[in-house]
């Protein structure tokens, strides 16, 4: 290990390297073939334009010029913006919800963070439901928690049995994400209420045991009107979401925390959560976003755009054959390899100038996540490499 | 301990909790009397307007409506948000510096954060020089390190005998804070040389130390034209600052980290501090903020106002009687109390409806922190109570 860095983060940047390798060929083949025959699908960077209450709403922020207004507020958010997230969030979950209940967060990022923070002891077990965002392992090992893994069936839906034989004594929380990145698998309403029904039969009040969604990309759905939640059926819930999806400004950092009103001894975890905002160094949400948010709590962003490119994506791997669940929500298909070495495959791809991710990275080997939130170009530019590859693979 | 909480949180919330008691006295206070009437000297919330260059910038951003500008963007910041950063750190500073020494963050407290993380291993120690603002302590925890304080010297000038005493093997970093909050104190030249030429004496390669300066009231000065810095004097020096008094928008979370060119393995910590960045959910600065810092990076809100307010404070208070070492930088004065018992001054303060914060808080008991970046007329409403209070003490 270099003496410079502490051994974990050293050991973190030696496991993160092989994706950088994977940087550095793609950067490479752009700069040899250039750019436009290059196709990055490897991304989750939401390309929607915002929508104009967005614009509109940044304007007029941006005229007021009172100075206040960029200054410390409660750590939890300024007043307004507070009650305009929750009024917003009480209509999209059908729950009563009050500004109280909402904390302004730095993204959903640092909402997660604040949440295992508060309920982990050093070796609890967050129990993650496989394939999932990677990120979630630095969160919960910062909270000195212990990250347990447990997949999803094949059509990446929550598999009950297997949830119910992970928990133990140490579980503090099992943290869901529907719609899945990587797997754009959107939860069934039977099984969020037969995953609560498993959480229901394993809480005891002298040990705890706490449902975190990560939610940001609940409005983005296809052929759903409604994106079911486990949230009426499991009281210890806790909801974690940001604005980067609906409103496409991942950038702005614009986030938040939800309790609602049902989560036992609440007032105690919305007073840690607070208190968390501030010393785990986010402080508060960014005070221009939480006044644009203020204006356009409910607005959203074109989602037929994602929905037209789901579309040309999905249909053309499907016809060349490769094994698909058609994603319901979010913006990744997560096709089975049709090799079982989904880096080889990756590899392959690449040398037909396509960039994906290996699942692996997402805890399911043998699938590669393809993100469509891109030009449509990218997406005609890249389909022949995925019919040449699979051939390829087919003839070997 | 309740179970709903991990234990270091509801001990944390524990801890707080007399400062949470004096708030809800000061809001009692405020309902008896009227806000008007209750003087409220205890935040630390710049109350300068931001500079016409901020609203200006701001206001250009807005117009722009390219939807590109609020997506995600590299961990370390938009390119011409870094150059303009570091064009003014290196003026600032007097550094050779280019964009890629800057990293820009969720505030300085993200940056700190991401800064304690990547060189902490477990246990080991962090040395804070007291008093000190009291928020080290948990960045430091979180990173797994060990805060040990060092007291300053009578007129909060490091020790350096106490200083070189205090370094042991398992010192990773020495973080100071000049201008110092809540002292007010300006490190000179000879204290700043003399401090890095301890470290240097402790430096080795198998066992690196690394000198941390959190910078944020840096361009805070009362009669002094240049803050020194131990910079040029010992090269593993990392810079943690903000925005969010030179500009007077601290609610925007604009930060920044610097590793000058003079830090060994400058290449390994600055990918460490990008991915940490990342990992520990900030992801990155706000984009609408960094883009306004591309425009105006290197104004300044008028420090006269504080400037005005520090003498209307610090000459009353010398004047009635209080041993005072005049601010010569930040926004706060830092007397000694007219009794040993600080949090006992501070109550006796309140009964004359004045809030201020006691300065164990701070590391150094025997002292209070009076903030002077409140309207005017708080501060001459206080200065009859601190008169009083002071009679009150000396009748006793």
């Amino acid at each position: 290990m270099p003496h410079a860095l502490a051994d974990k983060i050293a050991a973190d940047m030696q496991a993160a390297s092989f994706i950088r390798e994977m940087f550095e060929k793609g950067r490479r083949l752009m700069a040899e073939h250039g750019p436009e025959n290059v196709y990055d699908l490897s991304l989750g960077n939401p390309n929607a334009t915002p929508p104009d209450a967005f614009f509109d709403a940044l304007r007029a922020v941006a005229a007021d010029r009172q100075p206040a207004r960029h200054r410390y507020m409660p750590n939890a958010g300024f007043d307004d913006a507070r009650a305009a997230v929750a009024a917003f969030v009480a209509r999209e979950y059908r729950v009563d919800l009050g500004p109280d209940g909402v904390i302004l967060t730095s993204g959903a990022a640092g909402g997660m963070n604040c949440v295992l923070r508060a309920i982990c002891n050093p070796g609890d077990e967050v129990i993650v439901l496989a394939p999932y965002f990677p990120e979630y392992r630095f969160y919960i090992e910062q909270a000195g928690g212990r990250m347990v893994l447990v997949q999803t069936d094949a059509e990446f839906q929550p598999d009950l049995d297997a949830l119910a034989a992970a928990l133990t004594d140490r579980t503090r929380a099992v943290l869901i994400n529907t719609p899945n990145n990587p797997s754009g698998a959107v939860y069934t309403a039977e099984r969020c209420a037969g995953l609560a029904a498993v959480l229901a039969r394993h809480d005891r009040p002298d040990r705890p045991l706490y449902l975190v969604c990560d939610d940001p990309y609940r409005r983005i759905l296809y052929g759903l009107d409604w994106c079911p939640t486990p949230v009426h059926d499991y009281p210890r819930t806790v909801i974690v979401s940001s604005y980067s999806k609906d409103l496409s400004i991942p950038g702005e950092r614009a986030g938040y925390i939800v309790v609602p009103p049902a989560v036992p001894e609440r007032a105690q975890l919305l007073g840690a959560l607070t208190m968390l905002n501030r010393t785990l160094g986010y402080v508060n949400a960014p005070a221009l976003i939480q006044r644009v948010l203020a204006r356009c709590a409910d607005a959203l962003c074109d989602v037929a755009v994602y929905r037209t490119n789901r579309d040309l994506l999905c249909s053309a791997l499907c016809e060349y054959g490769y094994a698909l669940t058609t994603p319901r929500g979010a913006l990744y298909a997560f096709p089975q390899t049709p090799i079982p070495d989904d880096v080889a495959f990756t590899e392959i791809l690449l040398q037909h100038r396509v960039l994906v991710v290996p699942g692996r990275g997402f805890g399911r080997p043998g699938h590669v996540r393809i993100a469509f939130c891109v030009e449509r170009a990218t997406i005609l530019g890249a389909l022949p490499a995925f019919k040449a590859a699979l051939a390829e693979c087919r003839g070997a």
